[in-house]
C-alpha cells in the first residue's frame, strides 16, 4: 500500500511528538528509524532532520538534505558512496512527480516537531567532506504554483545565446539527432550543460548550451545521459553532435559529469 | 538576409507613419502591401493592423490577428481556406521563437502608428464568418519574462488528474509508445487536448488529458499529430494508446482536430 503525500488529517504544522514511536503512530513519518520514507515508484513521503549528517543545511524555508546510505551504522562516519536507490530515489522521484513532502525536525533530545509541507526543487551529487560521493536535495517550503507545461508556457523571451545555438544545430538534438519537425517549423531546446540558479550557477552562454530534443533535454537534465572528456556520450552509445561555430566548454561538461550524470543503472 | 526582429533604433512606441511607404523606408514594416513581414525560418518581424479582417479583434494589450490568405483581391471577401504558409508560418514560427513582432496601427486614413513589440502567444485555426478556414494569432504586449526550460522548471505541483493519469499508463506515451526512464524513475507528461485557458478554455480533467513524452507533447500541443474519432492517429501512422481505465473525451479530441491538428503536410 502507497502511504498518503501531503498533510494528515488534524495535524498541524508545528504539531510536537515526544520520540519516533508517537511520530510513527500518528502517521507522520512511520519508519521508527529510516530518516526517509517512501518508495521508489511513489515518491517520498515524509523526511526526519535529526542532525545526523554534518553536510545538512537547514535555514528553515531551504533545507539542504543529504541522502541516506554509505555511513557505518556504528560510528555514523561516511565510509562508502551513497546511491540513487531506495530513499534517496523515492526523493528523486517526488521532484519528477511534483510531490510535496512532510518534514520533521527533531527539536531538542528526543522530541520532534512536524513542519509541514516542502518540495524537492531539485537534486544533484556531489563527493561530501568524507571524499565519497552524497546526493542532495533541495527541499523548499515555497514553491510557485504552476499548472502542468503547455503550448504557451513553452514560450520564452528566448535569450539570443539559445537561437543561437540551435541555429548552429539546425534544431537538430546533439544527442540522438533527431530534429522534431512541426507545422510551425523544426523544434529545439536550448540545454544548460552546468544548471542556471542556485546552487550549480551556471553561466548563461553559448559555451554552457545544447540543443537537444524535448526528450533528450529531460535525461541529460535527469542525469540519464552525459558527455564525456573526448564527446562520447556516457549511458548510451554514440558521441555528441557537434558545429564547427559551436565552441563547448569542457570544464561545463566535468561539472555535469561530476554532478548530475549518474552512472548509476 | 534575414530582417531584424525587435526595435528599431530611435523609433519609440507611439511613433507615426503617414503612408505605406514611409513606415517601409523607416524599417518599420518593409512591405508595401503586406499585413506580415517575416520568412518561415526566421519569424514574423512585423504585422500592421488595417482593420481589413473582419475576424479580427484588437483590446490593446492583446489582439486577435487573422491570418493572411484565401481573399479575393478584389472584393476582399473569404473565398478560399487560409493556409499555414507564408506570413502565417512567420507568425507560428515566431511563437515557437519567443520572438517579438513590430505592431504597427492604421489609426485614421493613411496614417500608421507603430505601437510596440508583441509576442504570439497562441495559435490555431478556426472556420471563420465566411465558412473558411482561418489562422488566429493570439499577440499579448505583456509576456511574462520565463528562461529556458530546465531541470527545476520541471517541477510542479502536479494535479491528481495527471498523476492518475500517467499512472494508468504506466508513464508510456500515448501517441509512440516510449516509456522514458532517468535516474529517478519513468517520465512522462499529462497534455491537455483541448488546451487549458483562453480562448480553448479546456478542463482539467482525466478525460481532457493524454499521458505522451515530451516530443509527442510537443508535436500535439503544436498540431503536428492529431487523433481521428476512430483512434486511430492523424499526421503519422498507428493508433492511440489506451488504457481500460482511461476514459476519453471524444468531443475534446473533435476540438483538437478542428483548431488545433493541422492536416497541411
Amino acid at each position: 500500500m502507497t502511504p498518503p503525500v501531503g498533510e494528515v488529517p488534524g495535524i498541524a504544522p508545528g504539531t510536537s511528538f515526544e520520540g519516533r514511536r508517537a511520530l510513527s503512530e500518528a502517521g507522520v513519518h512511520r519508519p521508527l528509524q529510516a530518516g526517509i520514507a517512501g518508495t521508489a515508484l511513489g515518491g517520498a513521503v515524509s523526511v526526519v532532520l535529526s542532525g545526523g549528517y554534518e553536510d545538512d543545511q537547514d535555514s528553515g524555508e531551504q533545507i539542504l538534505y543529504t541522502g541516506e546510505g554509505g555511513r557505518d551504522p556504528r560510528t555514523g562516519a561516511q565510509t562508502a558512496h551513497q546511491l540513487l536507490t531506495r530513499g534517496n530515489l523515492a526523493l528523486a522521484r517526488s521532484h519528477l512527480l511534483g510531490q510535496p513532502v512532510r518534514v520533521v525536525r527533531r527539536v531538542v533530545g528526543s522530541t520532534y516537531r512536524y513542519d509541514g509541507l516542502y518540495w524537492v526543487t531539485s537534486f544533484w551529487h556531489e563527493v561530501g567532506r568524507s571524499g565519497y560521493r552524497i546526493w542532495r536535495f533541495l527541499l523548499e517550503a515555497q514553491v510557485p504554483s504552476r499548472p502542468e507545461r503547455q503550448a504557451t508556457t513553452r514560450l520564452s523571451r528566448t535569450s539570443a545565446h539559445a537561437a543561437q545555438v540551435k541555429a548552429w544545430h539546425d534544431h537538430t538534438c546533439q544527442l540522438c539527432g533527431l530534429r522534431l519537425s512541426t507545422p510551425a517549423g523544426p523544434y529545439a531546446e536550448a540545454a544548460h550543460i552546468r544548471p542556471l540558479g542556485q546552487p550549480h550557477c551556471g553561466p548563461d552562454t553559448p559555451e554552457n548550451l545544447l540543443c537537444l530534443c524535448p526528450n533528450c533535454h529531460v535525461l541529460f537534465d535527469l542525469g540519464g545521459v552525459g558527455v564525456a572528456h573526448d564527446l562520447s556520450l556516457l549511458g548510451r552509445p554514440g558521441a555528441l553532435r557537434t558545429a564547427r561555430a559551436h565552441h563547448l566548454d569542457p570544464t561545463q561538461l566535468a561539472y555535469h559529469r561530476a554532478h548530475v550524470y549518474s552512472e548509476e543503472p
